[in-house]
């Protein structure tokens, strides 16, 4: 009789590594391990984890490229909309693990696998993002999860693998660190506070300039597309090297506090110095190419958009729905944001755009006007009264 | 026959004085002129204002303080709220000019007069502030808005004022600056494009120091009440201590750019440290205390509550039906937060809250949890993906 | 050894008749029947409960009038906020089903019980609406659900009742009846397809006039007070009195379709002629007396107010600030609202109140105007123009 | 010298024809007139108009047939949207009076005129509609509103008329009806009171059968497109041909209580069973077919859709993003909605669609559930209650 079959989400890392184990060992199961890259793994980590997965005993590995994917059917909308969850997260992690899911998901219908595993732990979002698209797109497949089932402590995990001939790194870093596309978390002994901020140290990047820098992020229908002039094979390629052109400004660091998915308080430092530009530059353009209205539903629209992906609700129909109203609002959304880089902080200097909507032939703040009239501004300001002048002369006014 | 009483909105600058020897040389009137105090004036400049009036003929000059009231019916709820115009911009100018408007229209029926008048150009925000609260509040009374009218070019001003026997000082600045409570504002010729920021020289402070302090910030009910543990006679006081304490930082500077009220869009730079860091601060130690739900509906109402006071709707009942929510959430928003100050920026480090709802006996984000097991996860996941696996099933994905 | 104490929400019903038995002869408890009146039931029915309950055999019966409670803590919300589910369902039965959990959470720790049941089936909102209301109140209790457990056909429910000498009436109706102060709802057979509507017969009102009737509902701050003029001693009372004066016309039906909270689609008759003309008439007399953007937001929150309260949430702190939001709105909405009830139907006719803002004497429309002039409205739609006029010179206007 | 051309919106009735008369013969200028057809005229009517522009002389009258483009860019979103303005108007004048300003300041840009003009009032919506479609589109010309300006009463266009020999017709009624393709309006002088109903002899249809009817309303991807099972050349005749049916019924009546774009609260009757069957069917259909946040946000969205086109800003571009998104919502709505007609009122009876996601193979509601277990419910509502419980463990509940 075969072994059952089970895919495993594979990241190399001491859970999953456990999980294989314990999958294939214990249970009796042909472990199957698939690796998701987003965007956030260089060519060797991706060896590594290769390599790790045969080690273990997988029947076979597979790394999926899924980057383009990740950045047409999620980044593209993060930078539409100005995702910032709770004003100040990019959605660093959040927005990967959904995509990863859902490839793993797919890939274990493809080889018609019957069990479907996770390494994910019970107190954290990641679980829960993995088990809402296992049972969305593959409902008849049996979701795993020893980590979260057996509660085991570090020390329980590399023993076991240690019982296995399995050899163990020691913990290099006291932070568990997350690097993707989109930016990197840090967690750490300070953030299970409320009250601590992360070391220096605890960042993957540290102060390497002291020099302010300015430079240009290019936008075509509200993609960036553009640095300095320079155009890219993709916008992926873009993102990187403004990545890299920043990471001696020690720049884009702060702490996400907000609600987990499971309904805890969570905080979570991060480092996420282009997607911060790259979105706050997309917002300033908008501020000069869009009417009132169209910022004012955009950020309710993209404010939804950004909590339901970080809740794992990519899958409902509404956020197509709103993807395509962002991107029909990009149309307009061209042109050049200038930056200056400092030493832990960028500052937007402005803009220029042939959809530029603030151009002084149309009259300029606090100048004097052209297109209208004195008069006018009378007329529309005693028709703007009416409502609270036929108001206040039916409900008097409560003094103050 | 006694000639006609005119209330001018005064506040010493080359355009209201012009306005006071126009409505009282050309138009015969009385003028009496009014300086509304919300917080932003010296003694010395509000007595600098009353020579200039006297100086100038009015029948009667007054100051109004109504800094306690600004406070206690606009910027409580600026904090509540944590509200930032566009993402950026704390409202420095337009929250008070609402007031001002207000207490001058109040003013004027109190002495029965029988015009009122402000000095507004015709191309900013100001004027419609100015009109809506007049006709709003003293619909009786006729508006007259000299500068408007006649779009008069500075040198014109001068030229009459100067026929009148007044001397106009020279010009000593570049800068169009508006200093108040709440933030100080800073136009010039470069906030008239949308490429040019500001130099350094254009914004009322400059960097005096490079050693980085920590500070605590202390919130009561919501409101910002103690200064590194130090209490003050009143918020106002707490809100000025800051602004000392911060100015030789130089942060909390930007520029806003934003749809104006007459329609055009506009840019204006700004410093306004204290504002900033309270509102920040504040957010932050809502995210702490406050329910996800009451985090996302404030958001929207505060949103609503900065565009209508940006705009001069303050006397919309809704503002206050908004207020009563806002005031609602405050109950325990009360604790420290942990701010760093530096050169140019400034960063939140934690906060302290008896009301914390991040406590790790209720289970911590990404440890082992406490209050739930696996199983419960299993659960709750699968009968949320209930929907969507439904949906799923009788409309097929569309592939990508 | 003392038995180990259950309080159990007690209707009277099969299922909650079998919870009774099974938990004292099964499981050896001592069974606290609770029965929690919100105003659905008459004198008899609450005897007749008692009754039953003693007849099971439970150590101590127990009915809590909750019914003005209820009404201040709850309808009057639903009726401040114009609230229908998806438009139309004026949430009947959630609505008290919270208050009902509540109650019993709290008797249950008032007596000290260890466990707490209900006897909801797994299909449905009330299991949800229970589990949450015991979890967030008294979550040191364990929950019992024997019906949801045991998935019991109503013929087992029956053999196992008789087999314990408990009789069991015949079942008389086809239709699954719940009756409420704020509305019945039925369930049956073509409910549970997409396109059969409901037969005459399983409304518990029956058409019994022809003659249509003019009648007048008087609002005070918002509550219904009045009925023809008449006063109560309590709003609900009122609320009774137009529910009896309503039901020969049946009227207020309608099906409600809508999102259960187990993610299933779910589909529900239900009768509530007294809560739908209320709502509709307060809704009406609102139109006349708030300012437009009191509309707007109210809708905003009381349709979020009304979908928390649908999925048992109402224990959300947000829930208590849009409380204060709407009954901050209530001050002004006073008068009476005319309706003509006629067969199956109602009609508002108009309304009448101090607060009325249409008022002829600041215009009317379509006829000639007082307030303002032409050459006022020009200036308002030259000036409300200028973005879009802008626009449409930068951006050319697409062709169609 | 050439007379000055204006171009000038012209319905056939009194205020228009003075219009057109004191263009020519007062101002001495050439007067083209136009009517737009939306939908609301018959051939009979269109020819009408026709001869009397002639007999009134003016130099060229134009038809220009909208009906499609109005169809297409309008209400078909209203549709689906499931528009209605304060819960009840299907904005059955507001919608075409946009589309016929737009056509009318097109035309005028082609044949380069100098002048533009509208017979609109100055207290009512529409003049702000023709006048903001005319500046945005058209702000090189210049807008003449003679009835505007002058203020005339009735007897005095009458007098003015007969003086240049135009006869004109005695009113027949004491209504303004305003007949559309998406509805009636009728204003008379109950609807100038808040209190009183229009009598039955307002409305334009009157009943004609006490025969109950079944009929079947066909939808694809949202649009009405089959009555009965059959299918027309457009959905335009589908409109038409519901109304014809529906006629005899008097059903879609109701009175619209609003703010005017002016301010000043208006009342307007209304016949409109076509629109308020359609858009009540199709939401239904919705509700079995979208998801829960779908509902949600199409609902914001459509409001304020709805909100923007009735007061003239259907060009901000805003609107077109609104559009997509609904847009992209209706891939999934099609199916058949029942609905049966009765005398003063119809009633849904339910719905049938390849995409119900109501279906008893995912569970039933209320009935025995199949997709998931009372354990899995158990870990639902013990992880959705987090939040709450955490809450209420930090902050006592308040007692009540």
């Amino acid at each position: 009789m075969p072994k059952p079959k089970v895919v495993l989400a594979f990241s190399g890392g001491l859970d999953t590594s456990y999980c294989v184990k314990y999958l294939s060992q214990d249970q009796g199961m042909d472990v199957y391990s698939v690796t998701v890259d987003t965007g956030g793994f260089s060519s060797e980590e991706i060896s590594q984890i290769e390599n790790r997965a045969r080690e273990l005993g997988v029947v076979e590995h597979i790394t999926l490229d899924k980057t383009q994917e990740f950045y047409e059917h999620c980044i593209k909308y993060l930078v539409y909309g100005n995702i910032l969850r709770n004003q100040n997260y990019p959605l660093s992690v959040s927005a990967e693990r959904v995509f990863q899911a859902m490839a793993i998901a797919r890939y274990a219908q493809e080889i018609q696998a019957e069990y479907i595993a996770h390494g994910s732990t019970g107190a954290g979002n990641d679980q829960v993002r993995f088990d809402l698209a296992f049972q969305i797109l593959a409902p008849e497949l049996t979701i795993l999860t020893p980590i979260r089932d057996q509660q085991l402590s570090r020390q329980a995990e590399v023993e076991y693998l240690n019982k296995h001939n399995v050899a163990v790194e020691e913990k290099t870093t006291l932070y568990s660190v997350n690097q993707g596309l989109w930016g990197t978390s840090v967690g750490g002994k300070e953030t299970l506070t409320s009250h601590q901020s992360l070391p220096e140290e605890a960042y993957p990047n540290s102060l390497k300039t002291q020099d302010p820098q300015d430079i240009r992020l290019g936008f075509e229908k509200g993609e960036f597309k553009t640095l300095n002039g320079v155009s890219f094979s993709h916008p992926v390629e873009a993102i990187r090297a403004l990545q890299e052109l920043s990471e001696p400004y020690a720049i884009g660091r702060d702490i996400h506090v907000g609600d987990t998915i499971v309904g805890i308080k969570g905080r979570v430092g991060f480092e996420a110095p282009a997607p911060l530009m790259i979105i706050k530059a997309h917002q300033l353009l908008e501020k000069h190419v869009l009417s009132k209205w169209q910022i004012h539903w955009k950020e309710q629209m993209a404010n939804w958009y950004g909590m339901f992906l970080h809740e794992g609700k990519y899958l409902d129909p509404v956020m197509r729905n709103i993807e395509s109203f962002l991107w029909d609002t990009q149309d307009v959304v061209n042109g050049e944001v200038f930056i200056k880089l400092a030493p832990y902080r960028f500052e937007l200097l402005g803009i220029e755009s042939p959809h530029d909507l603030m151009q002084s032939r149309f009259g300029s703040y606090g100048e004097m006007n052209k297109a209208w009239t004195g008069e006018d501004v009378k007329g529309f300001t005693k028709v703007s009264a009416n409502p609270l002048h036929i108001y206040y002369s039916v409900n008097p006014l409560k003094a103050w």
